[in-house]
């Protein structure tokens, strides 16, 4: 199994992660994001729309990293990382559709003016933006924060790729000095440091290998 | 099973499409968009962002519609929206994403220029950010209608979840007479042809009715 990606891309943690609790060995393919590889035809062949991460399983090819994690854990042993019921599926899935529909394109408003703009282009922060950004992000981590109230992880009782898909954005807030948009808020605060804590979140990021 | 939504909004009508795909009889109860009752307190207490639709199946509570249309596929009899194997269901899944994170968002951006702006708010159109929209949404075009190139459906030869979740915007873009953007590829072009011409549809969207 070859994983092509980034270690810093946000898409490329959530796989790396899935992989890291089922203790799947597997190849890691460096997609030079620095150098642009991510736009060049070899890694355009494998994701049309020249971003990471992409996968290959034994000559399978697949893009787009939630896709990627829900067959991981469909196909793969150890822990499951979807629910057994199909409420509790049906819940996993309303979570991951509002990391991806409304909390990403608004903490993404904020990583770009404190991270990506500053890191790799070298631009100052545009404050209107970045509040605006902020505020975003806020609407959608009330809602997480009040359903997460006397929860350790968002569906079924269980750590789940719905938890999974949230982890690079907040880590990339806290990074960029935005973390009390998680931590002034208590219960989705400690559903953090529960997520966070956790070894194959820490394997994703370099933090810790793996055995 | 009650459906709480709009019957113009797209995101109600891809449900529609599933419980037609079903054949599926249900309650649907309007959310007046027009009087502002999606950002009320009875409705947001159904879905959070104060969006439609939601879903209650005899008390179980659900909203995002594509986590709708996957329980309902899952747990109605009929028809199967969703491919038998774990690989075909992966690439069921990444459609869907494409749809969620590059096509809609583009779509969208056309979308609110020639429809809502000036039909909602008697806005002139702004033409660059219609350039902007187009642009965008022939970028993923060109990915679809090359994936598109022999076959009748997105995903293992059926009618699934993913077609499903294009044609609302499509049908759209057509509506405000931007339907060049489709009909300028050909496989999507005749993909389009044979999705909107499904009864399902047609009866989602208003044009036929349930038997």
């Amino acid at each position: 199994m070859k994983v092509y990606g980034h270690p810093m891309s946000t898409c490329t943690r959530k796989v790396l992660t899935v992989l890291a609790e089922k203790g799947k060995k597997f190849d890691f393919v460096l997609v030079d994001l620095s150098k642009g590889e991510h736009k060049q035809a070899e890694h355009t062949e494998r994701q049309p729309f020249g971003v990471v991460p992409a996968l290959d399983d034994d000559g399978f090819k697949l893009f787009e990293s939630r896709a990627m994690c829900r067959y991981l854990d469909e196909t793969l042993e150890g822990t499951k990382l979807t629910p057994a019921t199909a409420k509790d599926r049906a819940l996993m899935e309303q979570w991951i559709s509002v990391e991806q529909s409304y909390f990403t394109p608004a903490a993404m408003k904020v990583i770009v003016q404190v991270i990506f703009n500053p890191m790799m282009y070298g631009k100052p922060v545009d404050e209107a933006l970045l509040k605006e950004g902020r505020d975003a992000t806020t609407k959608a981590v009330r809602v997480l924060d009040k359903h997460l109230e006397g929860k350790d992880f968002l569906v079924a009782n269980q750590f789940s790729i719905a938890d999974i898909v949230y982890l690079p954005y907040i880590e990339y807030l806290f990074a960029g000095k935005q973390g009390d948009l998680i931590t002034d808020h208590k219960h989705i605060a400690s559903w953090w440091s529960r997520c966070s804590e956790r070894k194959s979140w820490r394997i994703a990021t370099g933090k810790e290998t793996a055995a």
